[in-house]
């Protein structure tokens, strides 16, 4: 049901919070996950701001290991992509240098690798945002809600 | 339905994504609509910072500019208004100076204009966020989801 | 149905709209919640920064009065907490000081009491974001979604 494999992707663990809250609740048809960034083994991959001490390059390396994150939640939630009905907005923000309005590009990076592993099951209304900073310095942030079959 | 032609206003075309995504998803009842910003014929109208490169005023009409390119995207998503039950929340960015704070007095030209239209039907939570920067340098982005009847 | 009492806390009354728009929205089985912010009695109680004007403690006393103002407003809406299923998500914004990056430490000052309140239905998914700035100075927005029985 998803091609993971076929792209030589494997999914990491979900991440666990930061905080006192829950990665996903699912209510109503809807899987609400909590903003994902770029952590691999619970430490973050990259740090700072895109246009400063990072490269679009590395913003888009970023976004992409935040999506597996995202990915990893949808089926930690699932057990799972059957159940996905589809996505319906992925939030992105990415901490950016002044003057730098790029974000569209980085978070390019974000909807491929939907579309990549999820088929028309990706399709997603978006948001980009920059922002002077993002928790624990990370360098992009995503927030997806998704519709989920009962 | 609407009153846009009593109001003597005429909605643009839905404005394409920045990138790879969609301008909107309808899923278990929710309209999800991607961020608008004050797009005109694919370029933005405004740019830069309310408080700094625009005043107040100028933020206002370009979130009105906005505000226009929501009701396209409903339009074009439900074939009209008449399928929209009500407008739940509308999240808005604008990109601001420092020391500037007053996001709700350029925010009420959307919400103004989204009563003018919809009438009660535009109800909505509204979120207000000041930004050092939103993508292309835009002066503020609109966040719209809205309930819709099957 | 709730614990206030017994935690010793009593509700405000819940703050009015900062501009033309609805405290709430509830449509489809979802609750929409204003932005909320640490109004009491319609002034801010905090104002400025976390990590510069204001201390990490004060931002988190900050966080739970903008939470006690979201929970003043569950309750408006639907009358008591017994219809609410679960809290979905709570998206929360601080704002934050150049290099200053420890937004969670700060809202879970917000997921706490969520907890203590509404115990297994104040389950949510989380998203923590840093801003410049926030509307009328406020150190911190909360964001909050809720599922409802209908």
């Amino acid at each position: 049901m998803n091609n993971l494999s076929q792209l030589g992707l494997r999914l990491p663990a979900a991440p666990r919070p930061a905080g006192r809250y829950q990665p996903w609740v699912l209510a109503n048809g809807l899987l609400f996950i909590s903003g994902q960034i770029p952590l691999v083994d619970g430490a973050l991959a990259y740090k700072g701001r895109v246009g400063a001490e990072l490269t679009e390059d590395q913003g888009r390396e970023a976004t992409r290991i935040a999506t597996l994150n995202v990915l990893a939640q949808i089926d930690a939630a699932l057990g799972g992509f059957d159940r996905l009905i589809t996505l319906t907005r992925v939030e992105g923000t990415v901490s950016s240098a002044p003057g730098w309005y790029q974000q569209p590009r980085v978070l390019d990076a974000a909807s491929e690798l939907f579309y990549e592993v999820l088929g028309h099951r990706g399709d997603h209304a978006r948001a980009a945002f920059g922002a002077a900073s993002l928790p624990l310095d990370a360098p992009v942030e995503l927030v997806v809600t998704a519709a989920v079959r009962p």
